[in-house]
C-alpha cells in the first residue's frame, strides 16, 4: 500500500519515474493500478485531449511531434503524448529503428511521451487510452495529445476520447477522397493537409473545403449545438514545419469555443460515459467468466463447431436462460 | 412465423430478394434475424471467407471488383461480396455517385454485393460482419469476401473472421513501411501491392518482402504450428488488372494450406469464439440495461463529470457491489 501511495503522491508532484511506473500498471489493468487511478480521479478534468488521426503515410508522427513542439513553445509548460498508432515511431515503427523523433522530443523534460500498443480485446484500446489519459491530467499535463490511426472505429474511439480532434491527410488521395468524407464529417474539428510540400496539396485542400461545406447543412454532431464550428482546413509539412503554430493557435481557438458553447463540459461528459460503458461491459464479461466452470465456454465453442448449436442458442445456455 | 420460414427455406434455395430481406432483419438485429440465424446455422461452415484489408487509397475497392470476377471467371457459381469500408464505392463511396463498380459487379447474377456502415457500438461492426457472412455461408456463397478498412482493431476483427486475409497496399508509402508492418505480422496471408503501374511498386514489393523475411523466424500467428506459410507479396493494378486470377489462385493455394495443416478448422473455431463472445458481451450490457431503473447510468455520468465517483467505483455501484 505504501508503495502505491507513494507512487500517487510523486505522480501528483510531477515526477516522471513515478508516472511512468504506475502508467505500466495501469495499461496492465492491475488492482494497485486501479486503486491509484480512483484516488487521483478527482485530480483530473482540467486537461485538453486532443486527437491526431489520419491513414498511414499521412506523416502524422511528425506532425505530433511538431505540435508537441509548438506548444511547449507557446510557454504551455506540460505536454503528454500518448501514441496508440502502429505506425508511429513511439511504437511499432521504433521496432524497426525509427527512434529519431522519439529522442528529439525526449530530450525535452517538458514532454511526456506514453506509446501503446493499438491492439487488445474489444473496446481495450479506447479504455485503457482513456486510464492513460486521465493519469496523464491528474498529474498535470495540461496538453494531452494522443495520436492514433485513422480508420474505421479506432478512430472513433479516440475521437470520443478527446475535446479537439484533428484528421491529418496527405496530397494525392485523389478519387479515395471519399474515403476520408464518413470519418471527417463526424470526428474532424481541424484538418491538416500534411506534407503540403508535394504536388496536389492544394487540391486535397480545396476537396476537404468543397466536402465540409457540402455536408456544410446536414452536418451530424453536436458542435451545430448553438454556435457552430466550421472545421477549418489548414496546411503543414512534416520537415521544417512553419504549420504548427497555426495549428496549435487554431487549437487554441477550438478551445475556447468548446468553452463558450458548453461543448466542453457536454464532449467531457461524452468522454465519461464512454468510459464507464466500456468499463461495464469488460467488468460484465469478467464477472461472468468467474461465474462459470472451467471450460463451459469452450465446450460451447466446440458445439458450435459441431454445429449442435447456433451462437444466439449458445448465448441463451450460457446465460442459463 | 409463416413469413419467417418462407424466408428461411427460400434463402436455402439461393433466392437473392429473401436473401436481402433477411440480411436486413440481421444487421438490424430483429427477433426474427435471429431466429432465421438459428435456423440457418448448422448449413454454415462451408464457405471460405477471405477478408480483404488495407488503407484508403491502396485502392482495395476495384481489386475487390476484380477478385469477385475472376473467381466468377475461375468457375465459382456464387461469390458474396461485404462491403464494411467507408470507402467502398459500394458504401461511403456511393453516397458522393461513385457507383461505377457496383453497377459493373451487380450485373452479374452470380455476385451478391452488401454493403454495411463501418460504424456502430463496440463490437457491433464484427458481430453483425460475422452474422451476415453466416448467412451468405447458409445461402450456398462457397466465397465470400469481405472488404473493410485497414487499420486498429476494425482490422484485427475482420482478420478474425476470415480464413485468408489479404492486405492491400500502394506504392509511395515510403518512410511510412512501419506503418503496415504492425498489421502484416499479425494478420496477412497475402499481400498484394496494388497500382502496379505506379512508380515505387517494386521498391514497396522489395520492402514488405524484407520486411515479412525479418519477421520469418518470430513471427506470430497459428500459421507456424506444423507447416509454414510464407505470406507471398503479390502485384496488381487496379485499372485493366492482370493480378487477380494469380491472387485467386493463391488463395486457393492457402485455402488448401489451411486444410492440409488443421489450420482451417482451428481458424473456424477461432472465428465462433469471437462470434460468441461478442454476442455474450453485448447480451450480458443488454440485459445489464434492462435490470436498471431508467437513468441510474445517466445519473452516475454526471456524478463522474462531477468527480463524485470514480469510474471504478462507479462500476461497482452500477453492479451493486
Amino acid at each position: 500500500m505504501t508503495t502505491k501511495i507513494d507512487m500517487v503522491e510523486e505522480v501528483l508532484k510531477g515526477e516522471r519515474l513515478a508516472l511512468s511506473r504506475l502508467l505500466t500498471l495501469v495499461e496492465n489493468d492491475t488492482p494497485k493500478g486501479r486503486i491509484a487511478l480512483d484516488y487521483l480521479f478527482p485530480y483530473t478534468g482540467k486537461a485538453h485531449v486532443i486527437g491526431i488521426t489520419g491513414s498511414p503515410g499521412t506523416g502524422k508522427s511528425s506532425l505530433v511531434n511538431q505540435l508537441a513542439k509548438a506548444f511547449r513553445a507557446s510557454g504551455v509548460e506540460k505536454v503528454g503524448v500518448i501514441a496508440v498508432d502502429p505506425s508511429s515511431p513511439f511504437t511499432g515503427g521504433a521496432l524497426l529503428g525509427d527512434r529519431v523523433r522519439m529522442r528529439d522530443l525526449s530530450g525535452d523534460p517538458g514532454i511526456f511521451i506514453r506509446s501503446m500498443a493499438s491492439r487488445g480485446a474489444l473496446g481495450g484500446l479506447s479504455r485503457t487510452t482513456a486510464s492513460v489519459s486521465q493519469l496523464l491530467d491528474s498529474a498535470g499535463y495540461p496538453v494531452i495529445l494522443i495520436e492514433t490511426v485513422g480508420a474505421g472505429q479506432s478512430e472513433i474511439d479516440i475521437a470520443r476520447l478527446a475535446h479537439t480532434t484533428i484528421v491529418v491527410e496527405a496530397p494525392g488521395l485523389g478519387d479515395d477522397i471519399q474515403a476520408i468524407k464518413a470519418g471527417i464529417l463526424e470526428i474532424a474539428d481541424i484538418l491538416v493537409v500534411n506534407k503540403c510540400d508535394l504536388p496536389g496539396a492544394d487540391q486535397t485542400a480545396r476537396a476537404l473545403k468543397a466536402m465540409l461545406e457540402m455536408a456544410h447543412p446536414t452536418r451530424p454532431g453536436a458542435i451545430q449545438a448553438d454556435a457552430f464550428w466550421m472545421p477549418p482546413v489548414l496546411m503543414a509539412c512534416s520537415t521544417g514545419c512553419q504549420g504548427a503554430e497555426e495549428i496549435v493557435e487554431t487549437i487554441n481557438k477550438h478551445k475556447a469555443f468548446l468553452a463558450q458553447t458548453g461543448e466542453w463540459q457536454r464532449r467531457e461528459k461524452e468522454r465519461l460515459r464512454n468510459n464507464l460503458e466500456t468499463l461495464l461491459r469488460d467488468t460484465l464479461m469478467q464477472q461472468w467468466r468467474e461465474s462459470m466452470p472451467q471450460g463451459a465456454f469452450d465446450d460451447m465453442v466446440t458445439r458450435l463447431a459441431e454445429r449442435e448449436a447456433s451462437p444466439f442458442e449458445a448465448v441463451d445456455k450460457l446465460l442459463g436462460k
